[in-house]
């Protein structure tokens, strides 16, 4: 089969024919029909300094955000048959550790195998993946949207965190998966949503995907604004996908006291909060993260919700093209809104 | 004042001229702008035996559902000020127990003072107040919707502890408070939402209003309605407005392992759980009860909700008539859909 | 080897050579080191009318409560090796049905092994076990005092969901489980203990183990007692280990408002709330039971505790025996407190 | 009667005569009985920048923990009466803003009085306390004890939302209230409790009140030694005494993935995290901190506990001096360990 293959450690990719996978028997082969782009990948691509770092075999198939139909059972797998429409989780847990068997696999700190870095990836026809890591596709999702679900369970998660039903959200940095935070915030009863960005392009899907108020952090004032329209109080929750430490510094000022600050953007280098005492301390935040989606509560909301039909899942596939076109999407990434999918 | 009164342990009520109540300090004077008839106080009309027991001194001014604007100020009030148009908690908590002192005063189990019982009620042109059951007005809520607040306020407190964003809910008796109950869970994102009842034009009313499935309970089988649309696992959990031990028992089957029964209907009668062991402990289940509202999270979230404009108060507002026109409410109240509210 | 085998539907047990069991791959063989006596052997030896009613297939080998060593391994177990020092859990969840999925995979609805009962059970020299039901004895644990973790981690679990750090309990039933939580709950900081039984000598017992203030409730007034010892509050937490429906009716009264009441005690027959509206409904009573141990935040709680060596687990083995005393095991378990361990 | 009064901006202050203060209709007079000297009346006496920069109104009478016996009622207070045993809560909420009505009173941003700063404090012979201040003594307590029960509830405070009970927890900084904190956490079955400080005096304190491994961090690796003593899972929750960023730090690696830290030490200048990212957002860490104490869910837990007789809290007084003697008890106040008593 034809995959997308990273081979040195250095910028580049090679697309290539390799035997299409041999599957343990705790696995199924997948069949992709979907796949899609995601910045880490660009970042394997360019082989970044913290990708570097992480010191990967190589080589492996890049790629962890699709969808498929299982095409072969591997005998010990439970729960699912040939022939199911799947996506996937990219995490793959050691499933022994004291951390996975107390509720938190999915950040398990033991073994933890990651599709497209230290397991081969999806960027290819087919895919061998431990049944842990199958996600059952509701049948009103296609595969173009099944591709994008790891983004947006990623999304479900930050806002399972804020808990923002019924309460205010602020929410900085609408990347895709910002937008897709802003949309699942407002069907789960958000009363009033900010959005902040310094792109105005961005913040007016923000507006049009269910943000209250948008303001852009270059020109007006975060705090300023949300003050004022929560009579001094503030937000109930700040979902920051911006990393940015001076943004970081306002959302401590504009949360609420006793409110939630959950941060998915990397932080890339060191981070100072000017006032920890007064804005973290003393307001009694909680300061906190995610990483990945809860294995597997944040599946279930999701499927619950996109059972509903009444999310436009197919809003965030910025367009389709072929995996040959693999150099092109790359140069497409940042120039797009949502998510380029790869589909054959 | 004109007054609607309760003075004699027997079915009636009186309208009378009453004088203006004097105000303590830590009390407002409201004139009353409009208020709304609710099962308990037909109860108190009829003087049935639950309420003869309670043993209230008479004579008292009937009534605690109500919006007015506030005409005088105790001097020990804070937070608001004359002119402010406001909304009434029906509980007056002591304020000093443990209970209050811990995070429950909506349940305090001293001294609470219940108005149109303990203290007197809303029935009138003017209404004395203590500061902690003052509620402001949004501005975008009439005076009419203002009135039936405190019923709204009981469904939020409902669907606050049954948690239905991104879960399935059963609401069983779609009552008035069913109903909002059900505007409600679908505003926070309720993905699947069952209604049941036995009145079939109630089941058409709920519909309108986002339940996904209405199961008329004479004529079908709930739980199997329930077990089929849920993948065999059960509904998340079940808000009961009925108090109806058949329709428990079935709730108890209905809902998933580790789901949650949150009870708000009036159970007069000692309650049978058939099968306690299996339904209830070995599945885990939380049964609980609201009473009330919280005081003052509840509230809070009324008006966060309320501010939006998407839930539309208005459609709960049966009728207008004048107080005048008392005797004939009573005999209107079951044939109505939602309240009747006076209006002079 | 020999092994205690249930061969019939009706009163008996047969003791046996049978042959040392095949492992899977999941699974592996343990040399049974010490395994101890539960009221439910009992109830399969008596052969009851639940127990009848279960349908289970026969023949099986009985006994789910023991230790062991590992001493041969599937070839998909991980996290442990030969020579490992364990415990068994009893019950062996699917693995991937959504309750499994969300965090109560102990109570797995779907296809639940019971070890004992659908799975070959512990009253043998050996026993296959499934990866899932290992737990590793800490090394200050003797066998005897393993075999008796299981009835111990659901004390645990009960106690984990009544919370009485800090606070109140009180514990209905003083059985082995209910000593067992009675120290638990000390060693967890419960400030005020009440323990209720209707035998004095386990009062003495319960006494000696922790409990603060012991009630008999034959002869004495169990809400009366619990009141006047609150400040009239009622307790902040109740464990039910009676399923006795007096017992439960008094525990509604002497549970303080938005207190909880925890069961574990088999209610066998239908279960009447005198007053559920004013009892459960009206103080927001949060009422729940425990079904087995969390898997595996319970058995990391009594690791945690266990290790301390601050729990003289050895006081809960009443006698020892041998395998082959079964039949005099049956007939002392009523009159002995704690637990019978059969040690070779 | 004779006072400690802060009179002008600037090192110092004056003991003198002062009118036994009048009393508000909410407000009790109560007679100190005695009081204690806290860090922060230190930095009140040297007008530190921080003092300077919050702009208190002079002149005003010092120190806010204290005890003493109620010997006047204001006509409006409530669950109170003339001769009961007080302490007095440092923190007076407005009671009327959100953040009082959802919960959250104790950390009240409107306009929170406190003790020996905006209203006048407890180093004198009586005090005018607001009702929402009072707090009852239990019989067993005297008033040596009674005196620094505000800086214990601040010990519990941090516990609490540590909830050490049956899990692991390092305590950073082992002041007199980091003392506490330890002792509090034994009580409630915190199973392994690492103490860290510079000071091997503290250190040595710490284990005698419980730590089981004591950590210098001058000299030792706290976060190897965290790791061994876990099996490389690290702790479950951190309390931070230090407010030092270097330690910190250091916490931030030694907590488990999901654990929780809680600040409570002085934060004086900007605090930069080296890792966020992996350090907190991948781990999924709860950074959170604690201000005061809850009203009152902390206060009755500490009532709770003090009740059973098992804490001892007179060795937390270092030494009792009188009033008179305040000069002598700045000079002695870093040499104790433990709290300077003033008594009469």
């Amino acid at each position: 089969m034809k995959a997308i293959v990273k081979e040195s450690r250095e910028k580049g990719f090679t697309m290539k024919e390799v035997p299409i996978p041999e599957i343990g028997r705790n696995e199924v082969l997948i069949k992709v029909e979907a796949s899609a782009l995601c910045r880490s990948d660009v970042d394997v691509y360019e082989w970044t300094e913290l990708v570097d770092r992480a010191n990967y075999d190589l080589p492996f198939i890049m790629g962890h955000e699709f969808s498929g139909t299982i095409v072969k059972m591997g005998e010990d797998v439970q729960g699912f048959k040939e022939g199911d429409r799947v996506a996937g989780e990219t995490h793959i847990p050691c499933g022994y550790c004291e951390t996975c068997r107390t509720g938190n696999q999915h950040i398990c700190g033991n073994h933890m195998g990651v599709l497209g870095r230290t397991v081969d990836g999806c960027f290819a026809e087919y895919i061998a993946l431990h049944q842990k890591a199958l996600i059952k596709l509701p049948d009103n999702v296609t595969f173009e949207e099944g591709a994008i679900l790891e983004p947006f369970a990623t999304a479900m998660h930050a806002v399972s965190k804020a808990k923002p039903s019924g309460k205010s959200l602020l929410i900085a940095g609408t990347g895709t998966i910002g937008q897709m935070a802003i949309e699942i915030a407002k069907f789960l009863g958000c009363t009033k949503l900010f959005a902040v960005d310094i792109n105005d392009y961005k913040l007016e899907e923000s507006k049009k995907r269910g943000a209250d108020i948008i303001i852009n952090g270059k020109k007006e004032d975060l705090v300023e604004i949300v003050k004022r329209e929560t009579d001094g109080y503030g937000v109930d929750a700040v979902i920051d996908f911006t990393g940015n430490q001076y943004v970081i510094n306002q959302e401590v000022e504009a949360v609420k006291i006793a409110g939630t600050i959950v941060h998915v953007g990397m932080v890339e280098k060191p981070l100072t909060y000017n006032n920890f005492m007064y804005g973290v301390v003393y307001k009694e935040l909680i300061v906190t993260g995610i990483f990945g989606r809860r294995m597997y509560e944040t599946w279930t909301e999701v499927m619950n919700i996109l059972k509903t039909g009444n999310i436009d899942l197919k809003s965030f596939v910025a367009k389709e093209m072929r995996l040959e076109d693999f150099d092109q999407a790359l140069k497409d990434f940042s120039s797009v809104s949502g998510r380029i999918v790869f589909k054959d």
